[in-house]
């Protein structure tokens, strides 16, 4: 199921990308969002939104705008400003493709895009609301980010759950919304421990480099074995929240826990 | 009138810049929005909803959002990638007070608060793609302009119409929305004029330094006399829009013609 649905995700975030825009300002915007990725923010939103009996058709547009906002934040984390690197998803970044001008501007013209496609829906409120507040989230988190000043647990926490955290959630939440909004909080909090299960596997993966360059990350913080641990204890909770749900929807975001926690066994 | 409702829209800007986010982006995003400004924009969409019957105080989130979108474009085009301006408004532009990464996230801020904005707003959708597609057309005219190929009438009218006619067009476009949506495309007519204006009036105060850095302005192109003359007549057909329209807000809309034309004078 869920490569037929990453599928339908390329196709739509293909259809919706060419806007009538300055050519090279469409070009990089594209180069972007269209240069693969996981996918796994829409998925987990249009996964969220089956499951719960919602249509696909009236929630891909809401899955695309989470994508292009998470596309820009990546545009923009990787300016010499920022990380500073020169290559994702195993091609140059925007700004060593377009220059770092074209680059602030893909950004900024994919975060607008992803607004005004949210507001190109009719209804579904709570919805946008839920994405454009995932979206501010994660501003907030990578300025915490950026001009950290202590390293405690708290940090931490504050950190991830607004920087990673906050689309997970957005993106579950919104599925709901789009669907049964009455399971709103409980999709929230599996979104939640989603982002946290990517977050600490991330973190496992990157150990190595993370440490060298002094980040403050769960691993960094508590350690491998913690972490691994960490992991266990998400994946359990997240599990235990889709219990009650089956069905193809469900099934496949019980593969999705499975997969996050096996890339680091 | 102006003043007055000036004094406004910089309270309800202070007080939707008072969210619970990361403290360094709150202070950055606010040192760029409430450090002064003339609030055209805003202004000019109050105006447009007041003269047409329409509430203010349902038009301020609008006002207000169109004013983030505005502000946040200033901070990235002030960054050293894009025009590198060390000053705006008499004071450190935001990346020369708080370094280059917080100003990209300032401006990614106040974008996706703009857009958050909005969506907390009921109803009003027509007014809220209105402002997310002059911020979209915005972008664009940037681009264009950053990626300057030929030195036409026609590129030149394609930039402005982008990147300063579209938020001009956009508040007028939107004020109707939100008063009298038959008197949209009338006021889209209005905002373009202007918008014209106002870019034309910047052209010939600039003209100077643009001429030495070799921008395509109206100036550069067809001469410092010529643009006056475009001045004056923009001026006679924003004015002749209005001539149907009475009352304090007309009164001050007519003002306000006034005094972006006698700017050069």
């Amino acid at each position: 199921m869920m490569e037929a649905l990453r599928e339908r995700i390329e196709r739509a975030l293909e259809s919706f990308s060419t806007d009538d825009v300055a050519p090279l300002l469409r070009e990089s915007m594209r180069y972007s969002l269209l240069g693969g990725g996981k996918r796994i923010r829409p998925c987990l939103l249009l996964l969220v939104c089956s499951m719960l009996g919602g249509r696909e058709e009236v929630a891909l547009p809401f899955a695309c705008a989470l994508e292009m906002i998470h596309c820009y934040s990546l545009i923009h984390d990787d300016l010499p400003a920022m990380d500073d690197d020169a290559i994702r998803r195993g091609r140059p970044s925007n700004h060593v493709k377009f220059g770092e001008a074209n680059a602030i501007l893909a950004g900024d013209g994919l975060l607008t895009k992803a607004a005004l496609l949210l507001a190109e829906q009719n209804g579904f409120d709570d919805a946008k609301r839920a994405i454009l507040e995932g979206a501010y989230a994660m501003v907030s988190g990578q300025s915490d980010d950026l001009n950290l000043t202590e390293r405690s647990a708290e940090t931490l926490e504050r950190i991830h759950v607004r920087k990673t955290g906050a689309l997970f959630k957005a993106a579950c939440v919104a599925g709901a919304y789009l669907s049964d909004p009455m399971r709103a909080e409980e999709m929230g909090a599996f979104g939640d421990t989603l982002g946290l299960l990517f977050q600490m596997t991330d973190d496992l993966l990157d150990a190595a480099r993370d440490r060298e360059e002094g980040k403050l990350t769960y691993v960094t913080y508590y350690g491998e074995a913690e972490t691994a641990q960490f992991v266990q204890d998400a994946a359990s909770r997240a599990s235990a929240i889709l219990k009650p749900y089956h069905g193809e929807a469900a099934e496949t975001l019980r593969a999705l826990i499975a997969a996050l926690k096996s890339r680091t066994e």
